[in-house]
């Protein structure tokens, strides 16, 4: 038997970009109590409230919507090391950048559908300013009094012409492995759930139903408990704020989710639950045609057919 | 920097002991609602309806409580033969058993304070009857229908003589990461959390204020919710099992916990929250006189003095 | 100003019909916890944990589902001698029957639409069996074990040919005060939402979109919490129990709702939240037809248009 | 039998002095979600986000903290003219006052202990400012964005120096009834909770344990779920502000509380739970010394001994 890669730890965080850029940040931290903590040029920079580190979002005003990069944390330095060789004899490797605020070098990669990602090891932690420390010595500050908090990045879904040379990508060079899985009957993937921990997924592939290349799905921040998903329904309802699909809970991932466009057109996710995978021979668990109603939705609410079209691209 | 190992996977199962095995096996499976995988001699094997191998606690009649034994899944085989070579080294090591049920070949070591563990790799899978099959396919059966469901096996907590050598073991030999830990003004380590995962814990270690070696002071299974927490504690105040603390939230581990004592006598700890350490270079937080009460309660009732000396027996 | 009139007291008990006695049976003690306190001929009387009376369903077994009577209780003896007499004069008024297990003499009458109801005054409590008494003395008994318990009758909706005579007979001969009401741009009430307490509402009127009279939209009971309504979705989901509608959010009575079908056809509602009116000078909320998305759907999954088309008749 | 009295409706707001009135406000604010409706002279009012009226909370600067006066809504004009009768009668009415800002004339009276209340009629209600007007149109408002927000005023709680008096007073003189009380082995009624409406109680009487007369125990607001009372404890524990017992259970009212002071030191009380008593027939649920254990913690923490001897006093 071969045995796992431990080389990725997590995702680092991710670049957007938003036309509306007032009204994008004011999503973030009005509703779901995220803070700033850098602004330069057209860009700032944000986390939830337990993100360990400077940033788990950057928000960088562009004429149109979509994604910017996707950032990776190795397990050390090491680590890291091993893994550019990887990605460097993949054929996908880019190039060492000097970093951004809150990182230092990051090695650059794209995906075979395109999609920018980097490698990372050092990194900035966020020190919370003298009247948000928190005597919780294991959480990096005080609960946001705003809106409803979201604690921190969970994972992001991105739409790829072609699931399996994309889910593979990973799992060869990165170590990610496929937690679940969806195969039609004519024997297409049409989605992949990927993990280098035992969350059920950091990367999600997504077949996309339009045959665009490099396109978001979404980006997902986890909120404590479905309570506290519903109380952000309440305010987006309030507010203004479309909500796409959920609260519902998916039978994948057993994700009770929320699907909402944030003012700047990015699909955004909200989540609780999910389930832990600790077993190390866990199997992927694959959903075909005629399980795959359950699998998209376990209980609640439907999801519209917009959500298997609409993406924002990959911005470069 | 030194790499980290990642040769241990999880907690697999533990073996406790009780006077009263009816009655024990009632509070397991009538109030908590698990199920029972087989009967062999004086002993039940049980499982959570979430847990995906055949039991995570094999309970057993004897005339007093304590723990039997406590058995840490490697990664892969590889990292079985590589951890029994370490500990065969160390001076821990024990014996090869030829396996029980749901498990072949397990490797018998002890830690400094005597506590009996084991390591293996080989294990047979929960197959669910087929009116529990469940078509939620990352789901190993249909949610019960009996009390307050406990969804699978979280962790244990040893008292031990000293912490140190005890934290230092599982470190050095196994991998473990020690998450949080509590350092008295004397110097003296009161506590220690340790995981594999990014879990909080999958061990802790606290110390004995009798003085004692080799005691249990509690396994844990968790709920989905705080909500499925208090709804236990009703069950329990309606039907007579004894609460010694909580529901309250511990800051250490940030755990929403409920202590009780099965009938037989062992303490079993209900938890939901927590947190999630993916962070690769996590530093131990430590906890120092000053700021333990928070990190012993960080909000609710409080804990008995009876919680710091209060354990049941090894069992050999 | 009138003074309003404070004789009817609350929704007592309601009688189903059903095809399937079994499997109806299993859904209300299996799933939903209720308790049988009584068998006769083909009839079972079942009660929620909290109900205070005997029963609040009685389910008896018929060649098709359907309703049978609505019973309320007045706030005394006197006030059911009022009522009744008013009764009486309005035409709708029939006769006195000698009661059933659970209650004495029962006034019976029709609403306009022709569901048959009846006022009583005298009931029999619940006592709890030894092994089922509580410390929670407010309490009837202890929280049962099984399933996702209920924890009262809530109210119950009725669809009718034509809202508004429905509503105005309640609240001119019974004193209940409409909360809600829907009116549609042509004048049309399709709907009432009616209480004699600050509830939102003991019985609804829906206008019946197939145009039939007397129809049975659905019973309903109430949970502790959005939680255990969401317990109670994955049972149904994981059993076989066909959910036609939420978790989601009314707008309208603020319910947080889930339809399904009991086996025998008929639906049940199960809700949590609402609102209290205390406000003695409350004034109707009226929903026009540019607010009613928002109103029958503040958050969440949508109805099917089933909803409006499915109902049980009237057993006589 | 004697015909229950329907001529009180509701608790309509409460006066609290403050010698800390920047804190006091703040801890409502920005903690508790609540709206500033009115700044007059050293007063602020405040309301809940679900309060309709035009305050439930006048906070007055002034050298110590303690109760203002306590108002309640009649049912109709008419029930507030024929209270008065009574109230005149008993010796304990005082006289009618020109109002306030948000109601008309209201006729002022004492407790038998001394507190100071008044009964009244004309309300205004809140009109949410364009921008914080909801199409949830049966909720005066959108759900604030700030800190855990409550959401309605729920009860007081009264020390007094005799228990039996007061609230027979408010039996007799206001049709209030007793819906639990505690009985000690000496006859002594040490508390009891009355109510005019579904809810366990819209004013509590507690015998004083120091002997005093005429003191505040707390003033009690509602939350949503006990998430949201659980998230106030985090906020609460973050920020600096005092938890005195909880967040647990009681038995009696069956209320999920937390009490904390705020920085006025007035203690208040957040609650969720609780049950609704519809049956007319309800009799007094007595807990004599041997159940009181239970009745007083139902599960979770325990109260200190200071909860029986702190009080804040009438101010005139």
């Amino acid at each position: 038997m071969k045995e796992p890669i431990f080389d990725i730890a997590q995702l680092a965080h991710i670049e957007m970009f938003t036309p509306k850029p007032e009204e994008s940040l004011k999503f973030f931290t009005d509703y779901l109590g995220m803070e700033v903590t850098q602004r330069e040029g057209q860009s700032v920079y944000l986390r939830a409230y337990q993100d360990t580190y400077h940033h788990t979002l950057k928000l960088t005003e562009n004429k149109e919507a979509g994604l910017g990069h996707v950032a990776w944390r190795t397990t050390s330095k090491q680590a890291l090391d091993r893994r550019v060789k990887v990605l460097e004899a993949s054929g996908y490797g880019q190039q060492w950048i000097e970093g951004d605020f809150g990182h230092g070098q990051a090695y650059r990669f794209l995906d075979p559908d395109g999609h920018q990602m980097e490698l990372l090891w050092d990194v900035d932690y966020y020190e919370a300013p003298a009247d948000m420390r928190t005597k919780l010595m294991n959480q990096p500050q005080k609960r946001p009094l705003k809106g409803v908090p979201v604690t921190r990045l969970d994972h992001i879904n991105l739409m790829v012409q072609d699931v399996t040379p994309n889910r593979k990508f990973m799992e060869d060079n990165l170590g990610f492995r496929t937690r679940e899985n969806i195969v039609l009957n004519d024997g297409t993937e049409a989605g992949a759930w990927t993990s280098v921990s035992p969350l059920v997924h950091e990367v999600a592939f997504m077949k996309d139903q339009t045959g665009s290349k490099g396109r978001l799905h979404h980006i997902c921040y986890c909120l404590q408990t479905r309570q506290h998903l519903m109380d952000a329904a309440e305010i987006f309802t309030d507010y203004g704020i479309t909500i796409e699909a959920g609260p519902s809970k998916h039978g994948i991932s057993q994700a009770f989710f929320m699907y909402v466009f944030e003012p700047g057109g990015n699909r955004v996710e909200l989540f609780s639950d999910g389930y832990l995978i600790l077993d190390p021979s866990h199997k992927t668990v694959t959903w075909s045609e005629q399980d795959l109603e359950k699998g998209i939705i376990w209980w609640g609410g439907s999801l519209p057919g917009e959500y298997f079209l609409y993406g924002t691209p990959v911005i470069k």
